[in-house]
C-alpha cells in the first residue's frame, strides 16, 4: 500500500460528530492518515506541533484557530487547506495563499440547505401561509373568518428579485426555475450573459426593489454592501413584498425594516438580524406580517454531514489531481462571504 | 375557419377570473365558441337550457351545479366536461360516464401547489423551524438560548413516509429525489415494482408508522381510509415524528393527535381538520410543535391560473383527438379524492 498523506483535524469537537460520522471518517482514512480521536482547537503546545510538522492536509471546520504565519512555519509540508464549513475569511490569514497552499471551503454544500429554506419560505410567504395561520389560530366565534381568502397569493406569476448571485444564489437560482416566476438579479460582479444564462434579468437594485414581489438577499457582508437595503429602497418595494434575508443581518437597516413592516406595507422572513440574536422583546417578533428564524437556514444536525461529504470529496480530488470544486482563490476574499 | 365546437362555462364567478384570465378565455376562444360574460351556477332557468341544448363541452370548476341525467337530456351534444379544478366527484354523476361523456379534472394541476407546500414544510419542519422561531420570539434576557441548537435536525438521511401515492403524492416523490431521505410508501393500490420505480418501498401503514420520521398524507377520504391515523398508529411513530396533512382532516383521529401532540412526543403540520374549520380556541391551536394553516395548499390566489392553463389544454387535447392528461375513469370514483 502506498504511503497516504498525512492530514490532521482542526475542528470545534461539538461540530465534528455531525460533519464526520463514522462512516465518513472511515472513508477519509482511505485517502489519508489521520487520527480521528484528535481534533485540534488551538495550534499551541508539543502535540500540536508534532502533528502540524507532519501535516500534509489540515481538515477545518468551526472552531479550527486561525492558520497564519506561525502556524505555516510549523508546518513545512502542508500544501492544502480543506475547510468543512462555509466562509475560510477568518480563518485563513492571507500568507496561505502567498505561500500556495491550496484552499477549498465546503460553502458549495453548505450552499444547498440555505437555499432549501429560501425556496421553502418563498412558496409559503407568497402565500401568506404564516399569517394566515395565526389569523387562523387567533380566531373569535362568530368574526370574519378573513384567513381564508388567497387572493393574490401565490408564488405562480411573481416577480422574485435576487440580491447576489452567489453559491446560495445560483442554487436558488437553479430551484425558482421549477416555478412559472420572473427573476431579476442584482450583482455587480455578473455579466448581463450570465445573468440570461442562469435564467435572470440584470437590473440595478433599485430597479430589482420597484419591480419585486419577493426579494431575497444572498450577498457577502462587506463594507460596500451593509445596508443595502435600506430606508430609501424599502420604500421603493411594491405594497405587500416579502424581503427574505439568509444571509447577513448588516445587508438590511434593521431599522428602517422595522418600521416599513409596522406599517403591514412589506413583510419580512428573516433568518439573520442586525444584530444578532436580536434582542428580547424586539418589535419585529411580534409583528404578524414578520417571521424571524435564528440563524438556522445553513447546515445544522443531519445536514452538517453534507459538509463533511463535500471535504472528503475535496480531499480525494486533491490527491487525483483533479480540480477542486471548492477551491478559493485569494482575490475572491474580497467579495466571497 | 372551421365551425368550431360550442362551450359553455359552469363556474362560482368568484373563482371565474383567478382560474380563466383574459388571456386564458382568449386562448380559449380559438378553440371553441364560447360566451365569456356567462357562467353558469344552476342549470334551471331558459338562458342555461337554451345554453345546454348547444353544448359541446362544459367547462366547469368550483361553484358548478351538478350533472346529472336531467342535465344530460337537455344537453344531447355534450361530449365532453372539463373541469377546471381538483375532485369531480360531487359535480359528476355516474350518468355522465354511462352515457360515454369524456370527464377530465385538472387534479393534476392543483396537485402542483399541494406538493410544493408539502416539500417547503417537510424541509422547515425537519428542521423545527417553526417550534425555534416561537421560542426565539419568546426569548427572556438572560435565559439560555434553547433555539440555537440544530441538534439531530434536517431532512437529511431521514425517514419520510408517504401515505398514497396520489396525483398529490407523486408530485412529492418526484420533487424528494433532490433531497438524501428514505422513502417509504403506504399504497395498496401501487404494485411493489411500480413503487420502486417511484423512488419508495413499499410497506404495510403499520410500518410505515413504526420507521417514518416524518409522514404526510395524500390519500383520499374515504368510508375505509377515515382514521387511518389513529391513536394506536400514532403512537407507533417514533420520537420527534412530525405529521404533515394536506389531504383530508377525516384521515386522522383529530382527538387522538390532539392527546399524542399535547405530550410533545409528535409535532403536526396541518392544512386539513376534521372538524374544519378547527373550532376557535382549540387545543391544537396553542401547542408550539403544530402549525395549523387554514386549508391553503392547493391552488389560490395566482395558482389558481394552473387549473385554467390545465383545462385550456385538455380542450386543445380533446379536439385534437390526443389522450387526455386528466382524463377520469368512472372506475376511479371508488378511491380518487
Amino acid at each position: 500500500m502506498p504511503r497516504r498523506p498525512v492530514a490532521v483535524f482542526a475542528i470545534a469537537p461539538w461540530a465534528f460528530g455531525g460533519i464526520f460520522p463514522s462512516d465518513l471518517v472511515t472513508r477519509l482514512r482511505q485517502l489519508v492518515d489521520i487520527d480521528p480521536a484528535t481534533t485540534f482547537t488551538s495550534f499551541e503546545g508539543p502535540a500540536a506541533a508534532a502533528a502540524l510538522a507532519e501535516a500534509e492536509i489540515l481538515l477545518t471546520g468551526w472552531g479550527c484557530p486561525r492558520v497564519d504565519a506561525r502556524v505555516l512555519a510549523a508546518a513545512p509540508r502542508l500544501r492544502a487547506i480543506v475547510h468543512a464549513a462555509g466562509t475560510v475569511k477568518a480563518g485563513v490569514d492571507p500568507v496561505v495563499f502567498e505561500r500556495g497552499l491550496v484552499v477549498s471551503s465546503a460553502a458549495e454544500a453548505n450552499a444547498v440547505p440555505v437555499a432549501d429554506y429560501t425556496i421553502a419560505m418563498l412558496v409559503l410567504g407568497a402565500k401568506r401561509v404564516f399569517s394566515r395561520a395565526r389569523r387562523y389560530a387567533a380566531a373569535v366565534e362568530g368574526e370574519p373568518k378573513d384567513w381564508l381568502s388567497g387572493d393574490g397569493t401565490g408564488l405562480n406569476g411573481r416577480t422574485v428579485g435576487l440580491i447576489g448571485a452567489s453559491r446560495v444564489g445560483r442554487h436558488v437560482l437553479r430551484r425558482l426555475r421549477a416555478f412559472d416566476v420572473e427573476i431579476l438579479l442584482y450583482d455587480p460582479y455578473v455579466s448581463a450573459a450570465e445573468a440570461a444564462r442562469l435564467g435572470a434579468e440584470p437590473v440595478s437594485m433599485d430597479d430589482l426593489c420597484r419591480r419585486s414581489d419577493l426579494v431575497t438577499v444572498h450577498a457577502p457582508a462587506l463594507p460596500e454592501t451593509r445596508h443595502m437595503l435600506d430606508a430609501r429602497r424599502l420604500d421603493l418595494l411594491p405594497d405587500g413584498a416579502i424581503v427574505i434575508n439568509t444571509a447577513r443581518g448588516s445587508l438590511i437597516d434593521t431599522e428602517a425594516l422595522t418600521r416599513s413592516c409596522a406599517t403591514g406595507r412589506i413583510s419580512a422572513i428573516l433568518d439573520v438580524t442586525d444584530p444578532e440574536p436580536l434582542p428580547p422583546g424586539h418589535p419585529l417578533f411580534a409583528m404578524p406580517n414578520v417571521l424571524i428564524t435564528p440563524h438556522l437556514a445553513g447546515a445544522q444536525g443531519r445536514e452538517l454531514r453534507l459538509l463533511g461529504e463535500f471535504a472528503v470529496a475535496e480531499v480525494s480530488r486533491l490527491l487525483g489531481g483533479v480540480p477542486l470544486l471548492g477551491r478559493v482563490e485569494p482575490e475572491q476574499l474580497a467579495y466571497i462571504a
